[in-house]
């Protein structure tokens, strides 16, 4: 029997590498999948259907919210984003662990609705460190890096709620790392409930 | 900075192969160190102070319960059983996981006083196979056999009590993975409370 797949979401400030990661560990690991966003906004040029997002028109994506198909929503500048259950829920069955990427609110609300999510948090070796990568990424304005200094603030509040923290030093160390806290995951007494019970059953057999 | 080690709390049923294991994790990692229980009864030949046990006398043993410098202890048949403070918290300030095999009643009562206790509990593949293992010992009577099974079943209750489940199925992987855990855990957010500190007032700082 294959074992279920981790939903494992991934958050972290701006700037801190979550991107980098997330598309090492899909590359170096074959049991990762990345969870792929319903959005009701047109395709831009060059995205593909069930790649980049599932494409839906707003009267479908309000029909998958009305029939509890999202893991999660919300709604941005008049457009709607979500994840869609059924996508994530087949990766699981086949064993793949499902990324998913998500802002700390996002990831309270997942926790609530599945309590087997596992939640990590990706973090820059320091705060100044954070504010080098964001200089240099050199397409934000000083305005914009304030802000998401001001928001990397807020955001550091809620790390506690996290069941794992991963230090974004090097890229390849780091991955490594993610990938040994998911496969240790796998061995708590929930995530292994089936197991447990079987050796129970049998210990009352014999 | 040397970050501390972790008190790994080890328990399992008879037969489920802890001593094994914890000798490999040993001999094989060179971050572990096993903690040394102190006893008020006499060295047996060849038992080495310090190594084996601390040996002491029942005066000296009831002085340190009296001054808190046992992390738990326990009277059978006359004489005392305990864990030293003093030698597992060195052993962990310099950086070393102490590794300390206990039954799930003192597991319960360390995770209360070290609430960063890492609990972790070593089953066999299947009961059949806790079963094989036992006869096989060669050593054991029918009676034993059976009064070790029974425990096992009153054991099996607390498992959702640990941290982490590890299967013994062969000792090189089973290692691994109990060394993976342990490893992971040092991410945890309560254990990077200094480090996600540290980050915090960077932020407010910059």
């Amino acid at each position: 029997m294959v074992q279920k797949g981790i939903l494992v979401v991934v958050s972290g400030f701006a700037g801190a590498g979550k991107g980098t990661i997330m598309k090492q560990l899909v590359s170096e690991y074959d049991n990762y999948a990345l969870s792929v966003s319903a959005t009701s906004r047109n395709p831009r040029p060059g995205e593909v259907d069930g790649v980049n997002y599932f494409f839906k028109s707003r009267e479908e994506f309000e029909e998958m919210i009305k029939n509890d198909e999202l893991i999660e929503h919300a709604e941005y500048v008049g457009n709607y984003y979500g994840t869609p259950k059924a996508f994530v829920e087949k990766q699981l069955q086949e064993g793949k662990n499902v990324i998913l990427e998500i802002e700390i609110q996002g990831a309270m609300q997942i926790k609530k609705k599945f309590p087997e999510a596992l939640l990590v948090f990706i973090m820059p070796p320091s705060a100044a460190e954070l504010k080098r990568r964001l200089v240099g990424r050199g397409t934000e304005t000083p305005e914009v890096i304030d802000m998401r200094m001001k928001r990397a603030i807020q955001e550091s509040e809620g790390i506690e709620n996290y069941d794992f923290i991963v230090v974004n030093d090097v890229v390849e160390d780091c991955t490594k790392r993610l990938n040994g806290m998911i496969e240790a995951s796998r061995y708590t007494p929930s995530r292994q409930a089936d197991f447990i019970n079987e050796v129970r059953a049998g210990l009352r057999e014999i």
